[in-house]
């Protein structure tokens, strides 16, 4: 989709939330186990209560992959769900992928053509032609790692890198490849902070800010030193909405903490 | 597997080759086209051929997402074929996975606990708790992305970071994280001459050499710099093998090309 149907929706909906659909069998409700397949069915129920409080969802690769073809299968049937019945919904497999260029387009191939996401994290480590092959489709996104939200990104990413650090660096390298409008970025809410910077640097590029609940970021302060004129934000949290209850009212339950957060947003975009 | 029985195969089969499965529906041989899963047939005709002169096999998990569920299950086939036949052969399922300590848990049982592979590539951006879910499983193994073979190494991996090249601090600072000697690294074979270095930081650990072959590699200068006295070294060799025809004797020619590098390496040793 484009991005100017990304930002109509977050006027919309007055939201700029991101729903992470993070799926842990051993953590869903019971009810569901009997399903055919019960992390499609828990997604399904997730989508279905909270899609009026979000504009994007982002399933993350690793828990679809732990469950093996099944796994896969439990994906496709979440995308091709959210791609039929809410397609004005922005998309993010959340796959931290990169390899060299061949490979790398292989990646794009598999979540914009085959599964038909809108966007797709990738890390920057292989650098430039491991994710330029990410930025030839349109109306597709790569969202490269930035600063991420754990405690190892300070192993790296904020090392001195030829007088600044090494996050400012990438992104800063970054803008220069061929197709870098189609580049957004991940950004920790928990180094808020640090997005005076990084503001600095992409003032209009969009944010895609994990880390906000359940790994401790603030929703104001990342809204403070991060939201542009065109908004600029993607908020995500996943435990915090898709765990609220392990019980038969979890659609209940995960629309009251998705709305909460839409209307902290709504608050937030009428100042 | 232990990493004694993988030297101990190696000096057996005087090889320290990988065969990389990195297979492009397009580009296998049309008379496969009609079997049921073409890319499980490809692999098995290569794995048969070439099994004599290999130690280890690396899919590239690339290839196979492109083909989506399907994919997959070509992937899993693939994987299970290896296990069931050969299980004195290395695997490598060529991931280059890396996210925040839960999700990359995920990542380790999808690769370890439901495809049984003995070893996952990972990449090192988000740091010590990204790569240490990896790295405790018994008898498997994370190879950790040092210094790519393409050229955008050159981006991030070279640049100086607080004295040193950033790749040299990855592997430095890798040693201390918890299960280091689970660790291999990735190093590209275009830079063999900055193997010495590397081989000052970490004498003994085992190297995945890529980008000898197609990517323009020199085999011997690689072993000047790289061999220990346990071998330590393992080379990969993808598209000049499994694309050594693309006709109906595919195998003959896989084989071929397989067996001409064991040769290589097996004066290489005796030297």
């Amino acid at each position: 989709m484009t991005k100017e149907l990304l930002i109509e929706q977050i006027r919309l909906k007055q939201s700029f939330l991101c729903v992470g659909l993070d799926v842990d069998i051993n953590k869903i409700p019971k009810h569901l186990l009997g399903e055919e397949d019960p992390i499609f069915a828990f997604n399904k129920a997730i989508i279905d209560a909270t899609h009026p409080y979000t504009v994007a969802y982002k399933p993350n690769t690793a828990f679809y992959e732990a469950q093996g073809v099944k796994g896969w299968q439990s994906l496709q049937k979440t995308i091709d769900y959210l791609n039929k019945n809410f397609p004005d919904i922005f998309t993010i497999a959340d796959a931290k992928r990169g390899d060299i260029g061949n490979t790398s387009s292989m990646y794009a191939k598999a979540f914009f053509e085959n599964l038909h996401f809108d966007s797709v994290t990738v890390a920057p480590y292989m650098g430039k032609d491991s994710v330029e092959p990410f930025l030839q489709f349109e109306n597709k996104f790569a969202i490269l790692l930035g600063l991420t939200s754990n405690q190892g990104a300070f192993d790296f990413q904020t090392l001195d890198t030829e007088g600044e650090e090494l996050y400012k660096k990438v992104i800063k390298i970054s803008k220069s490849w061929v197709g870098s409008d189609r580049l957004m970025y991940v950004v920790g809410a928990t180094k808020a902070e640090f997005l005076a910077d990084i503001r600095n640097i992409i003032p209009e590029s969009f944010l895609l800010i994990p880390g906000v609940g359940a790994q401790g970021g603030s929703l104001e302060e990342v809204c403070n030193y991060g939201l542009t004129e065109e908004i600029g934000l993607l908020i995500n949290s996943s435990r915090a909405i898709i765990y609220a209850s392990q019980e038969t009212d979890l659609a209940e339950k995960a629309a009251g903490e998705a709305q909460k957060l839409q209307q902290q947003m709504a608050e937030i975009l009428s100042n």
